[in-house]
């Protein structure tokens, strides 16, 4: 039985750990280096109560949490969260990947009773479909207006080469989803990236709630897979106008888009794109 | 306002919504049609009772919630599951996106329970980190003998060119994760599309309960994307000793398959490739 090594890369020692292979061309094999991403467990505990299990790519802990709680409705605002620290031993030492949150005493019962059951709630007795899905995010987010923003299509065919120019060291691994947050005039203002490409977009969320710059009105998000319904009502959550993917949408992706007033652009590949919900954002120039 | 508007696509009335898209290329746009990938929420329910409801693309819904209760830890082998039907209403219609299982009786409380409790269990009080996650999958799966099966390296070139042919019509949505299952021979046997990977994968795995063909000591598992976690940990419950890749594992993925006797191989293209764990199982030819 052969074991595989593995050691913290210099690249980056938190987010990139290096292995042997066994680098296979045609017939023959070479043992060679290679980088991965490291993916980890963080613990997210309110109050010191367990709440949730995230597997992640380390950084940025305390924008995923925060991210997390605003993107799975458990806070509905930035000033429902007080605090966000390393929980700590009986001696005060920190617990590695475990975070605790304090939310407005209010809010902290409801919170935990929440976010217990929500991913059990009883289902109408008509059976389900999307349009219940929908109806359930809309019952949390309003809509948003579509008169605000406006883009032109030739500053979003650069946004993918701005993305991919940001993540350089990174990116070596291969094995990481990218989310960035652009402003109207094309600019990157923040980019996250992980293995869970939920995580990636959560943590820009965070970063927004941690910094008072939520409601992101202004931006334009661009992640570089597909676009799923869950990261539609993440976006929604974070009032963002205006989502580009460079692959393909779902269906129910596209219904949400459509019905939360959000424009969705997909397969934006080399001055091309499919703009698949509310193309009046949308300018030649 | 721009509403837009869905219909069924012949193709695969289903599994495929057709839309319209303002298609740009440059400073000009036109009117087209395009596929969608369907995604539906799925409700799985215990004896009436709602477990979980999962974002899927509809279709083999009963091995997907076979599958889902095999490598979610909540039946340990086919014999505990007795039935699997469409959930009805009062005057015995089937409710659609809902399915019933019953477990074998001694199993199904404490079923629910794991369910409801298992995403927030408490962790150690010395912190959390991957050998923990690592560990825990070990208490409930053995490792595989690594002196089961061999494969060649130029048979497992092949494999991904004979994942996409089978794709064919439903590939149009470019909005799908493919799991292929193979022989070590490298004939495909089974394939599965899903919006979600974990999904595909669950349903690969739901089938050879259905079927009675588990567990899959003979199979090679391909997937389409990248490598995670949670697949290793699924693919170890349906006892396969092999998983291929078109992207890049993370540092977890690698380190769980290393311990559960798993030939993890990433970047299948070309006649490359990288084996990074229990390169034993490879011969050249």
């Amino acid at each position: 039985m052969v074991e595989t090594d593995f050691w913290r890369s210099p690249l980056d020692p938190e987010r990139v750990l290096n292995t042997h292979v066994e680098h296979w061309q045609d017939g023959a094999s070479v043992r060679r280096e290679e980088y991965l991403t490291v993916e980890e467990p963080l613990e997210l505990r309110l109050g010191g109560r367990s709440l949730a299990v995230i597997m992640r790519t380390p950084g940025h802990d305390d924008e995923l949490a925060a991210g997390f709680l605003l993107t799975e409705n458990i806070i509905q605002q930035p000033d429902d969260l007080l605090r966000i620290h390393a929980a700590t031993d009986d001696d005060g030492l920190p617990l590695p990947n475990v975070v605790d949150v304090l939310l407005r005493p209010e809010l902290m019962q409801a919170a935990a009773e929440t976010a217990f059951t929500r991913h059990f709630a009883v289902s109408a007795s008509c059976g389900l479909c999307g349009k219940d899905s929908i109806a359930d995010v809309l019952c949390t987010s309003e809509p948003l207006p579509t008169d605000d923003v406006r883009i032109t299509a030739s500053s979003l065919y650069d946004l993918p080469e701005k993305l991919h120019a940001a993540q350089a060291v990174f990116a070596h691994t291969g094995g990481l989803h990218a989310a960035g947050l652009f402003d109207t005039q094309g600019e990157l203002r923040i980019l996250r990236e992980d293995v869970g490409r939920h995580n990636a977009v959560d943590k820009l969320i965070g970063n927004g709630i941690l910094s008072s710059t939520l409601p992101y009105s202004w931006a334009l998000l661009l992640v570089s897979g597909r676009t799923s319904f869950e990261i539609i009502q993440k976006a929604l959550r974070a009032r963002i106008p205006c989502i580009a993917a460079i692959s393909a949408p779902s269906s129910l992706a596209v219904e949400l888009a459509d019905q939360s007033g959000i424009t969705l652009i997909g397969f934006l590949r080399a001055h091309t794109m499919n703009v698949y919900t509310h193309p009046e954002r949308i300018t030649p120039v």
